[in-house]
């Protein structure tokens, strides 16, 4: 998906919601699990009952690997399912990878080739050649990982790195030597929304970039403020909500509580359009 | 595996070499094509041909992972093979995990749990509440990436950085930070052998740690040096090979060549003990 198709989704749902899908066979409705792919059955009827607010879906990969086999197949089809039923939103592979050059093309196979994900979670500690195969596809996105959400981002992430250009905190590093690995057409950050000033300060650093805001909701977070200091003038934010929605509802008719939830989160984004 | 046993192993074996499985349909013996499964085919060959002289194996997960569900089944076919024939050797899940406290829990689960791996490679940039949970699972381990032999650990990798104590490479950091989340019976580092001196240092830094080292074969790098400047009281040393080992031979007679590739590499390291 290009820039502009993804720009030209948000102004039209007034919207820059991404719902995770965290999806944990211990928290769906029981009477999902009595079909033979209970984790694709959940998926499916999250994304109808978001699709209307919804401009991304961000499955984490982690929770299908957990399944092994089972879940990858659930994964699977929870992307042909997406891709065939909604093209035009967007797609986030949240896996988190980077190795060396050759490994991170394999990864990169496996989910824009394989799976056809728009997009993926790259972890930038492994430098340039362990994110330029993932730029490599026509379309298709890095999220480079700058500033997490997690308590542990504050063990290296805001540490203090010294280079020819002063003092800085490492996700400014990372952010500035990155911008030349890729372009805005092809490149996001993950920046986490625990503080105001981050997403301020990082807007300076990157202007024109997309940033995936996870924490807001579960991990707490502003959303007003985020998109007071995050929007540029292609919007420029994917803000991610996972548990506050996909769990918001119980029972057979949980989907009805999955709408509403969207629907708020997608309402008070509306404000700033 | 505990780490006793597994300093046993090596001191039994006169060796600490690792065989890297980066398998790739496109490298191996073409007669394994017929074969309803030819990565696992070709696992269990490499397994047998090596297992006199390999005290660990290294499946690379994105090789896997960019065959889909059935590369999977390979990896898992590979996994109890080993565990079922070779119980005494060291595996480790080549993955680079690493994300947010109750998906880091879930890869965990993935690699320790469902495959029964001892060890899994995890990035260290979330920080600790990233790296945590894999260091729950008993006698299982964490090889966190601390210095890696590709270019791009140029990039953060050996970056200055200013903390309370000094200034210090982000590697340092790494490895000073998360010597206190786990101990030397569950956690190991990823240490490239690019150069004598970073190995030298790093063993200063972290004296009775294991360390895997990557980069000897196809990535360069001295063993000689490696084992001079790395070994300690427990041995402490991982040396991986894959290329060099995997691919040395090719027709229906591999297996030869390739025994002859560890055999000389395991000869090599004999001499230091």
């Amino acid at each position: 998906m290009t820039k502009n198709q993804l720009s030209a989704q948000i102004r039209k749902k007034k919207s820059f919601l991404c719902v995770g899908l965290d999806t944990d066979l211990e928290k769906i409705p029981e009477f999902l699990l009595d079909y033979a792919d209970p984790i694709f059955e959940f998926n499916k009827r999250i994304v109808d009952a978001t699709a209307p607010y919804a401009v991304a879906y961000k499955p984490n990969i982690a929770f299908y690997e957990a399944y092994g086999i089972e879940g990858w197949q659930s994964l699977e089809r929870t992307m042909e399912y997406i891709n065939a039923r909604y093209p035009e939103v967007f797609t986030i592979a949240d896996a988190k990878r980077g190795d060396i050059g050759n490994t991170s093309a394999r990864y990169a196979e496996a989910f824009f080739g394989k799976m056809n994900f728009d997009s993926v979670t790259v972890a930038p500690y492994m430098g340039s050649d362990s994110v330029k195969p993932f730029l490599e596809f026509e379309n298709k996105w890095v999220i480079l990982l700058a500033l997490t959400s997690n308590k542990g981002s504050l063990d290296f992430q805001v540490q203090q790195i010294e280079d020819e250009s002063g003092r800085k905190p490492l996700y400014q590093k990372v952010i500035e030597e990155s911008l030349s690995w890729g372009t805005d057409q092809n490149l996001m950050y993950v920046i986490g929304a625990t503080r105001t000033e981050y997403i301020e300060h990082v807007r300076k650093i990157a202007p024109d970039s997309f940033f995936l805001v996870p924490g807001v909701g579960a991990q707490g977070g502003d959303l007003d403020a985020v998109a007071q200091y995050g929007m540029n003038k292609s919007v420029g934010l994917l803000v991610n909500s996972s548990r506050g929605i996909i769990y918001a509802g119980s029972g057979t008719d949980f989907q009805k509580d999955v709408e509403k939830a969207a629907h708020d989160l997608a309402q008070q984004m509306a404000k700033h359009f």
